[in-house]
Parts: structure tokens; C-alpha cells; sequence
């Protein structure tokens, strides 16, 4: 399988915040938010794989800033490295000021996702090589969660996990 | 007002069907696509404008193939042309091949928005400048589209659309 | 086939507008009552067909009249012509004054769905005999309306759509 | 204040049965029946009011039939009596069949609705005058079922309740 | 088939009340309470039954209090009285204050289920043996409810149904 | 403020998994799942803290086992640890089997939340007293995970965060 780009895999989701989609305070409710993502990443997933993708984790998401009812919200999700089956997906979210048109990140995300064929088994994915010196950098970040992910899991002893060891030491 | 270019106001909504939003037949409801369309030309309205927008009118959309459940979708939306204070909004909307890539035409549409200040009342917009080929073409229809919604409202009188005469002479 | 009255194929649906359905002005969404009225159509060209009947294109709506929370929507549709195998569906949307009762019309709107078999290929369909004088120009101007289309996706010359040539010259 | 019929305040409301709203079996979710009965049934009541309403109870309903995906479903929704500021509703459902067009009868409901003012302060409602037969067997019996909740809420006593009383006698 | 307590069925549902369920009043909607409502108690009937079980009449239902949007709901659903493949359902909805904690009933609802196999005919469903005191004057008041829909429906002659009858005389 | 006990959070959302839902084979949607208990924990988060809460982060969740159509699915959130203003959630979901009654852990989730007045200020919340080794274990481990996320937001320099870095020496 030849390896391909992050950019192939980018996806894009503009929308707005409906009148349904507040919390009390008038702000896109999080869960909303989660599940726009998590629909977002299963496209580039997809796209990368060209296979069937389930979510196999969360890994993080950070809220950082309040969406206002009416706002225009835009989701990227891009595959940020991908392992044997399973690929992470990097997902940066934007809110745009209607007046000035500029826009703000309101928050980012990694989500875990694996190719499956039709009976649900796992198949390999394209590995990924990393252009823009950001990609480079969640591609390196990636190994140190994956390896995060196994320890705390209990699927890994923390020393032979190399790199995210390197943190503390 | 400085004139934009459509490119500016490019709006795109990658989403998956899912099965609430399917008809009988298992495929994205006409309804739920009209209204998914709606959201992409409002804001790519706003982008051009930087202005609220409302919906004045759904000019034309051609249902020309059935979206599956599952089916990757993207909602592209840009402005054709500006009037006073209006926009024609043409709308591509495409299905994706999950396992070649490949996309294919699904439908178009056309809706106009009009741009408001807080109390409603109609504000001017930017011109807007065609660069491809294609935006060129979309832009010389849309002044005949709007003659013609001019003329079947009987507010202008069919001998004054000069350009939607042209065709019929 | 024997032919049928418009008013065989008349569909009421009324209904209010609740919070999750309106826009940032707290207004009826466009997307939303796009979405209705194509329900509302879909059952109206059922009931003339008794066929499964698919939505083939929007051809027109204007939204005239914003329709705020809570009001009682009633969107009345009906078959004002039909051709080989589909059909035109006209549909008023009216809104109630809850102190008085009276309603206002809110919007119009055109659409045409095809009637089809359980493989999806077309069918013929019913032909259709208008009552009131509403009818019967909506009847006369539903053939304009099919030149029209049928002369913007250039599968008819100009000059063969005899009636709507006559609008011209 | 006048005196109304049933029929002024009929409400129909004819939708279809979209897959977001089945259950496991494919039918129409119960819930999503009660909720659109509610619906009709509140507007209805304020047809008969002019006035803000909100519901007071479900007096009874039952389920007689499975209302499959895809079904053509028709609420209607009629005050079958006033008393000094609650009205209670008669709901008729129906189900049509598409090939033949024939609608048979899927189940009844009955609701309770109070008028308020802006403040939630009950406020008297217009008297009714049933006309048809259905609609004089629905106002005599209206008065047993409003006995009857007084009774089982204790705030009538058995003996008090003549019309009730009487069937047992 | 070994007779079960009410507790074994008992069904937990809290949730918030988010804008897109409020009506007007920015109050829960009477509609989605009463799905939320078919939905425990749907679980409810399937814990004591082990079966598949379908909505066979909604009771009685009183809304007593209105329940604001941003407050935590509480369904508590139980069943009440089981009889041959019937089970009546009690259900207890507790609005919860923020500040203070405590809660407060907001109203009561009794729904019928029957269990069904596969082909959806009738079986017969465990006995319940009642143990709190109310519990116990549920499980009473159950056969006086079940004998009421009986006269009401004309399937039973008043003065066959003894406990009911016994209310009156 | 005097410290509480993780049972005093507890919250219980019992569901069924409905076709609106559900994914293109049939499962839980994990989107749709991610805001059942994103609305649990936050319910869990209000209960501990007596005051408006809002989302910080998804730590991590694990989706171990697909949740089919028609499921009942049981969401448990209890706050595992307090820190000067944020209260770490964490989230059971559980699968019952409708025949035996057994349940399964589908998957495990930890969000943080903080406490805030009605400006949007962080305030302080109770501590929290772990009582059972369950809860003992994820009150030691919820340290670890909060020092981890210091860490890797570049706020908490590696060797400051020692019990964290006692697992990889």
C-alpha cells in the first residue's frame, strides 16, 4: 500500500449552530459538538482507508472557548499517523466572526479510529508521511499518546514505551 | 464596498447520511438535503456579505440521483452574483465513492438570500468578480435567472428582460 | 387511468413551530419548513398517483413572510398538473393569528416528483381535470413552468415551448 | 362569550412515518405518536380559546394498531367539550393505505388542555354545541370521564358523580 | 413462571432539558415528556417480562407542574400489577433543584404494556407480589383501572367489575 | 464546604438505542453516544457541586463493544475526584441482555467539568471521600490522569509531576 499525505484525507464541515444544538447558556452544547466531530473524523478516516472505520477512542478534546447560538463553526479532521489498522485523527475547530470574517480556534481533538472489512475484522491501513512542520509534529506527538494509551491500559510496560518515557527522564 | 470573488465565499459541508435522515427507500431524504443545502448557502451569504441573511427564495434544485444511507455527502456553496442588496447562491452538492474516492455530481440548486441589518431592512453587498470559466457562466445565467423570477412575479414586464428575451428570440 | 380533481390529492399538515426549528431571529428555519412542505407534497402526489412518488426537483419558493415561534403553521398541498409520469405540486403555506383566528399566506411553492415502480422506473400517472379558477391557472401556468425547465437543462429549444414563448413576444 | 362548534377548532395534521421515528420493529414509535398528537391536539384547543393552552392531562389513549415506515398517518385533532377554563380533545388517527387509498381507523385519543393567561392564570373558554352524532355522544360521555378523574384524583366524591354513577347502577 | 418485585423493573431515566425539547413557555414540551416517559417504561415492562413489549394504551397522565428549560428530569418507571400478558406500568417524574438538591414530584403517568413473541402474539408474562405500602396500593388500584377500561371499552358489564363498582355504591 | 461522597453524584440514564441512532451497520452511533454521557456527567458534575457546570475535556473513551439497535443501554457517571474548581467524571455504559437480564460493560469514559457562577467565574467545589476500591482506585488514578494533562498542555514541567512520573521509573 503506498503511503499517502495528511492532506488527502482533510475534511471539512461548516456549519451553523441551531436554536436545538444550545445548552442553557445559549452555547453549542458539547455533546453536539463531540458527535459533529466524531462524525467529521470517521470521514477522514475513511478517506484514508477507504475502508469501512469504526471510533475506537477518544483520546482527548479540549474545550477551550464557548460557541454562541448562530455562530459558524468549522470542523477540519485530517489523519494525523496512522499504525498497523488503526489511524488517529487531529481535529481543529474554528468559530468565524461574522463582522470581520476572521477565525478563532475554539478547540482541538484526537480521536482514535480502525479499518474494518465487512465482518468487522481489522485490515491494514496506508502509512502517512507528514508535510507542514504541524503535521510533522502531531505525527511525532502521536507515537507518545499511542504509547500513553497502551500503558495506561495496561497493554504496554511503561519503559519499553521509548519515546513518551524520554518525557520524564 | 470592495467587489469579492466567489472563491471568498465558499462554504463546504462534508457529512454522512445517517439513518434519520433517510426516506423510505434508504436514501437521504429530499427534505433533509434542502435543508442542509439551506445552511451552506446562508452562510457562504455571509461570508460575501459579512452581513445577518435570510432566505428569499429557492430558485431552482434538480434531485438528478438517490444519496444512499452511509454515503459520504459535501455540500459546496458559493456566490454567483450580487444584486443590490441579494445573492444568487449555486450550490454543487457531491456523493463519494468510498472505496475509489471518486466523486459524483449529485445535484445543484440555487437559492437567494437577501442581507439584513438588526432590523430586517435590506442592506447593499459587494459586486462580486467571476474568475473561472465556470463562475463566469453561472454569473451571465444569473441575471436571466433573475429576470425571470422578475417576470413571473409580474414585476417587470417580459419586453424589459432583455438578456432572458435574447433567448427565446 | 381516469382522470382526477385537484382537491383528490389536497394534504393538510398543520403543526407549530417549536424552539429546536427556528433560526437565530427565532424564526421558522428555511431549512425546516423546505422540509415540511416536501412531505406535505410527497403525500399529495401519492394520493393522485398511488404510486411511490420521488422528489425530482424544487421549482420555485419564496419565502415572503417571516413565521415566528410558536405559530401554527398549515402547509396545504395539492397536484395542480401532471404529465406522463410526474407531477407538479403546488403548495400554500398559511400562518394563524391565534387572537383572531385570521390566517395570512406566508409563502408559495412549486415542486415535482415522479411517480416510480419498486425497481424506481417511472410510471404513468393519472391525468388531472382543475375545478376552481386557482386550478386552472396553475394548471395553465404549470406547462409554462415544464417549457421553462425543460429549456434551462436544454432538452427543448426556445422556440418549440410555444406558451411560455408567447410570454415574450 | 359565543358559543362554538367542534368543528371550528378541527386540526389536521397528515405526515409521514420517517425512519428516525420507528422503533426495533419498524413501526411508529409510540412516543413519537403521543407527541405528535399533543401537538394537534394543542392547536385545537387554541382554536377554540384564542388563548395560550397548555396540557392538563392524557385522559386515555390506545394503541389498536402498528403504523408501519413509510406509513401516511393523519392526526385530527377536535374539542369534544368546554368546561368553565379546560377543554378536553377528541383525537382521531388514521392510517391510509397507499395502493387503494382507503384510510382505516389506527387508534383514539383523548387529552386535556387548560387556557391560561400570559400569567398561567386559568381563564374561561367559549361553551361548544356538538352537531353531528359523534360529536353529542363525545360531549355526553366527556362529562362521565371528567367525573370520573375528579373521583380518582379524590376530589369529587362517588356519589356526587350522577352521570359516572349511573353506569354502575 | 416465578412471580418478580416491582423493584426488579424499576427504570432510571435522568436527563436534562435541553432547548430543542422546550415549548413555547421555554417548559418541557408536553410531547417529548411523554416519549420520554414510553420509552422507561417500554424498559420497565421488558425487565420484568424478558420479552418483546409494545405500548398498548397510555392510562392517565397528569402534568401537575411545568418543568423549565436547563432542570434535571427524573423518570422512575415500575411495574405496577401484571396480568396475563398485560403489565401496568407506574411512572414517577421528579424535577431535582440545582441549589438545593431536593426534588419534587412534577406528575404521575400509568401506561399498559403487553409482552409479545416474535410473531407478535400475546404470552404470558411473570406474576408481581407488591412489597412497600405503595406498591401495595398500586398493585390495588391496578385491577380497579384495568376493570374501568374494560366497561369503557364495552368489553366488561359494570356490574361484573366488583372492585370498581364497590368505588360507588 | 464539607466533602461528599462519590454515591451522592450518582446519575443514571437508562435508554433504548432508537434507529435515529444508529450507524450504517446497525450500532450506536458514537457520536450520539458521546452525548448521552456528556448530559450524564455533566448532570453528575451539577449534583456534586450545587452550581452551573460546563464541559473542560473528554480525557478518554474507549469504545470496546458495538451497542445494537433496540438496545437498553445504562449510563453511570459519578465524580471520582474533586480539584480547586473541576471535578473529574467518570462514566460507565452498560448493555443488558433482554432474555437473561445480564449486563455487560460496553464502554468506560472520563470527562472533567467545571464549576462556575453566573459570570462564567470558576468556584470552588466540595473535596470528595472515596468509599468502595473501585472508587478508592480511580480517586488515585484521576491525580495521575489531571498531572497528564498538564504535562502534555506544556503546563506542569515533567519531573514536577511525580506520581505520574513514578510509573516509568
Amino acid at each position: 500500500m503506498q503511503a499517502k499525505f495528511p492532506s488527502e484525507s482533510l475534511t471539512i464541515l461548516t456549519d451553523m449552530v441551531l436554536p436545538g444544538e444550545t445548552n442553557p447558556l445559549n452555547n453549542l452544547f458539547g455533546g453536539e459538538l463531540l458527535a459533529r466531530m466524531d462524525r467529521a473524523a470517521s470521514i477522514a478516516a475513511r478517506r484514508h482507508s477507504r475502508r469501512i472505520t469504526v471510533t475506537a477512542s477518544v483520546n482527548h478534546v479540549a474545550f477551550n472557548r464557548a460557541i454562541p447560538l448562530g455562530s459558524v463553526v468549522t470542523v477540519e479532521a485530517k489523519v494525523s499517523r496512522s499504525f498497523k489498522s488503526s489511524m488517529e485523527i487531529y481535529i481543529d475547530v474554528w468559530v468565524e466572526d461574522r463582522e470581520s470574517g476572521t477565525r478563532a480556534k475554539a478547540n482541538e481533538a484526537i480521536y482514535t479510529f480502525v479499518a474494518v472489512d465487512d465482518t468487522g475484522r481489522p485490515v491494514e491501513v496506508p502509512a502517512i508521511t507528514p508535510q507542514t512542520n504541524e503535521e510533522k509534529e502531531r505525527y511525532d506527538a502521536a507515537l507518545r499518546r499511542k504509547q500513553l494509551s497502551l500503558v495506561l491500559a495496561g497493554k504496554m510496560k511503561p519503559e519499553e514505551a521509548t519515546e513518551l518515557k524520554a518525557l520524564f527522564i
